[in-house]
């Protein structure tokens, strides 16, 4: 699971910094999460092939995490792409997207396939043999969902003595690999865990931005490996953070500690702040593990 | 008469080169034309106030001249921008601009006007006491307008010699700078060119992008002092301009030549290019004047 970061501040795009947007690959899959104005420059920057993106997903329709969206569609066709595109994001989406293209009549040679997003419920959005996308419905100005990507459980592995030991025919080792228990060739049911253990361990992400501090999410992304939580302001500015529906470094913490989870990283953050290094300074006083995110960074976590 | 290019080339944003965006600099106005993706960053890294920026054209509604634009719009209104904004371009502008932010539930808190494109003839658009700026159809795929930026007559100068010579009143010498013969003191009439002089040589500028060969301009632009047209292929790609609607560097040149204009200006060059000059080349066969455009250049043409 690697992670790059193409942009994480709030707001406006800058010379140095870019608004939201993210790649994650996962399995093989590379979604795209978010795509602020000059996201395709960013891809290009970091040398991410273009035709490997097939899904993205926008957490809300703020210019700093959307409009990079409909450039991107464009480039793509100008590529000649082909490959058919998934786009999941709030309601609206759709219509917006459409009338740019209308209006400059350029449509697409590939397939463009709105999910439009509506419910206030954690929802099962994307789901293939490798990975799932739930929703993560946030609290901000306006609809807004996070998104968290979980790897399927991999295959268990046989302990190749224990099998041979407990007599079982070959045709049934993939029913191992599977979990499921099997009849070995004297008709005796053995038991999955007795002959195989645990595969790779399964990981996942969760992306938080933008809201407010929302405890509901917990139970969602209980026991997440990473969790992106934004922190667009300090505790310092925590009057501004409750009516822009943001939240602070240390909230984001809090979360991250009620969720259990593995690493938090930070970003989002407010562009009237010249240095981060205060940011993961509040947020450890809550929760030890705590990443900052920077424009160009990649985080490996495998 | 100053003009800052912020992008040239064609089709999309890259790491180092940006789509159609200038600053013309005009008797204290400032007047952005056109605003592909990434505009508003490029303004931040020419150092140019935002604030100074009360007209916008946009030519038409392709990606690579108009994406930046809802972005500009948004980043005026985080910086809390009072003056009014003007947006000339062609119908369909407003409704886009407004869908994008109704889905944000973003308003300005500026006041945001919209002027509307639909003739297919030279209009005036914009006068005030310097400036008078007109539209050039244009013929491309979609509704396209150049501009043409006039500077307005200065005042004559006065030859205060041959005016007190010619016994006039001083309560007349502002009708003798604005150009009006007078009555003497003796009740004479005195012809205004006996005792003035031109005034500042007013400058013009024309935007011509995106457009193919199109010989109707001629006398909307004749004598233009910069001419800048697009020229995104050279004639060796003859057969992909004309499907794409799109100029040479030499048919540029024709049309430069045709007008008579003082200085050709050649931009919107396709990416498959890797050096620039062969453009300038090929229209000096026709037209001597002639300069590239590049991102980040500033012609000064005082």
């Amino acid at each position: 699971m690697k992670l790059t970061i193409l942009g994480c501040y709030s707001a406006t795009p800058r010379a140095l910094t870019n608004t939201t947007s993210q790649v994650l690959e996962i399995n093989n899959h590379m979604f795209l999460i978010d795509c602020g104005e000059g996201t395709q420059v960013q891809l290009r920057k970091h040398k991410i092939k273009f035709n490997r993106i097939k899904h993205i997903f926008i957490s809300h329709l703020h210019g700093d995490h959307f409009f990079g969206l409909v450039g991107l569609i464009s480039t793509f066709r100008l590529l000649t792409r082909e490959t058919d595109l998934h786009i999941y994001g709030p309601k609206g989406i759709k219509e917006v997207i459409t009338l740019q293209m209308k209006l400059s009549d350029s449509w697409t040679n590939y397939k463009l396939i709105f999910h439009e997003l509506t419910s206030n419920n954690s929802e099962l959005i994307f789901e293939d043999e490798v990975v799932e996308v739930y929703t993560i419905p946030l609290n901000h100005r306006v609809y807004t969902n996070g998104y968290l990507f979980k790897e399927k459980e991999g295959n268990r592995k046989l302990d190749i003595n224990l099998v041979e030991e407990a007599n079982i025919d070959m045709a049934y080792y993939r029913k191992l690999q599977q979990g499921f228990d099997v009849v070995n060739e004297d008709g005796v049911l053995i038991a999955n865990e007795k002959v195989t253990k645990p595969g790779k361990k399964s990981k996942s992400y969760a992306f938080c931005s933008d809201t407010m501090y929302k405890e509901d999410i917990v139970p969602i992304i209980k026991d997440v490996d990473v969790l992106y939580h934004e922190s667009t302001f300090l505790e310092k500015h925590a009057h501004l953070a409750s009516p822009t529906k943001h939240s602070t470094a240390k909230e984001a913490a809090t979360i991250a500690k009620k969720a259990n989870a593995g690493v938090l990283l930070l970003g989002h953050y407010s562009t009237r702040y010249d240095s981060l290094k205060p940011f993961k300074e509040e947020a450890q006083e809550v929760f030890k593990n705590v990443r900052l995110s920077q424009d160009g960074k990649v985080f490996d976590f495998n």
